[in-house]
């Protein structure tokens, strides 16, 4: 049995190890320049550690979890270029090194060969399985990246309509992938319905915890500038709580700031005030705790798993990895 | 046995009656429209054709039929945008209608959906065989695309490189089409394979004639404005033969003509004389003889097929058809 580090190791020699022998170069170039790029390799450590706990060779499903990597990266890429991103981990966004239509044909190719991967060796009698889910997890994600498009210019976005964009844009993909894990493992069905579970209220947390982190993260452990979502009025959870609750001058305010246009305000003087509101509205608590909540909703499906203590551990460790507020 | 007419009435009957019952609207709405702006539906038409030259039941596969015609769009779609092209069919294209990011979106879902499509009601055992070759396609369909792009900006381009760009970015989607009715319909590995090699042929025969009716096509039928190709110095077989067997005061004139900055000549001008130049060059001839020479190949691996002639006479029928002038 492997610990997430292990199979993190594993899958980026995996990727590192990638050929690329299609043509043409230019085709293909922007999607080893999207691989490169590191990350935290989720997705695939995910779907290794379901495997895991019910077999050992790893290695038969390296294909399936490169997938299930180029698939995030595909989005990743495709949804930068509609957000106009011009950084992706610290480096530039393919659009911007090449350009958008490179960015476009590029992230097509890769949706492609995420395919390609995801059926390759794919084991007999397995492929049906494997598909429908991965297909239907893909349509889900197009619907959550629609929804997170259209919040944008909306004003009146419920909690519970963030909830379920957020597990349409984030949470469907670590189920499917620790879904996956269990299918080609041959857990029961019970088992691999447990997982996907799991792996829904996990991702719920997790994203939490990045809207969490945008707010109240060590920058330099966060990775991206704190206080993004305050600037462009990213209806978080966080925002919604906060103009739902607050009480009449604390909504004026806030709303003050939402409507300040760009160039006519301070940034950090704006993102210290919203940050201040949330405070005094009660937000950061009121975050950590449906954090928490998720959280111990993924422990408790976790527990109800037919195996040992000891074959859950791994995954346990890289569930608490995610949240830790310093990793 | 069903004709080719019966099989496209059949298809359009199953695409108007497409249902699109998941959610956001906004994200499916661009999809729903690009399929009701018609065409010639070749692909699921050739798909089922070939079946048909096997099974009857032609039902059966009326989902793979549409994931392929279902894919096809998603590529014009996407081509169009990066082409920054206004319209497709006498219709708004779908960025133009709505805007980029909504092309984006919607064709990447649209190419999960043919994956969906592709994989429902697959018949049992033949799942791995038709995902394997539909993403191979798809991988070869972006390298053209890919191809196409790089060659807008070189001048070099040679009469193979372009044969096989088109091969990629046309041909190997019929010849796919084709070989996944063959492999539906339980035909031998042979047939399959020579439906592919025939698909291959007619592809580009087809677009070769695309390009020929691009000069010399009649307005009224064509469809699109007869020039286009010249207007963009597009380097098709004709312009690629044009310029290499051009005397040198015709080569002159020629690049005189490509030189050109767009809006200091009269278009109808530069069409006309692009034209004469083909006449006197002889590229009107080397172009229907090159139409004809790939014809004629498809004819002969049609011959080599091991069924009666009356089985493949739909299929035959369909292929004149497609390189009928008129139509």
């Amino acid at each position: 049995m492997y610990d997430w580090k292990d199979l993190l190791g594993k899958i980026n020699r995996e990727i590192a190890d990638m050929t690329y022998e299609r043509k043409p170069e230019e085709l293909y170039a922007p999607i080893k320049y999207v691989l490169s790029l590191g990350g935290k390799r989720v997705r695939p450590v995910l779907m290794l550690l379901a495997y895991n706990m019910y077999k050992e060779d790893v290695e038969r499903i390296y294909p399936q979890a490169m997938a299930i990597e180029i698939y995030h990266n595909y989005t990743l890429l495709h949804d930068d270029l509609m957000d106009r991103a011009d950084m992706r981990r610290g480096k530039l966004t393919v659009h911007k090194k090449w350009n958008d239509n490179a960015a476009i044909l590029s992230g097509d190719s890769m949706l492609v060969m995420a395919y390609e991967y995801m059926l390759k060796n794919c084991p007999e009698g397995k492929t049906d399985k494997v598909m429908s889910l991965f297909t239907q997890t893909a349509l889900e994600i197009g619907e959550g990246q629609q929804y997170d498009i259209e919040f944008e210019t909306r004003n009146d976005v419920s909690e519970e309509e963030y909830i379920e964009m957020i597990r349409l844009k984030t949470s469907v993909l670590l189920a499917c992938a620790l879904k996956i894990g269990a299918i080609l493992g041959e857990a029961s069905d019970a088992d691999a319905e447990k997982l996907y579970s799991f792996g829904e209220n996990l991702g719920l947390a997790f994203q939490l915890q990045d809207d969490y982190l945008d707010v109240y993260g060590d920058p330099a452990v966060f990775g991206k500038k704190i206080g993004g979502d305050i600037l462009c009025n990213k209806k978080t959870y966080m925002l919604i709580n906060a103009l739902r609750l607050a009480d009449s001058e604390d909504r004026c305010q806030l709303e003050g700031w939402i409507a300040k246009s760009e160039g006519t305000y301070d940034p950090s003087e704006k993102i210290a005030a919203v940050t201040a509101l949330y405070n005094k509205i009660g937000i950061r608590r009121l975050c950590d705790e449906k954090i928490r909540f998720y959280f111990e909703r993924a422990n408790h499906i976790l527990k109800e798993l037919a195996l040992s203590d000891e074959r859950k551990q791994p995954l346990w460790e890289m569930a608490h990895a995610l949240l830790d507020r310093k990793s």
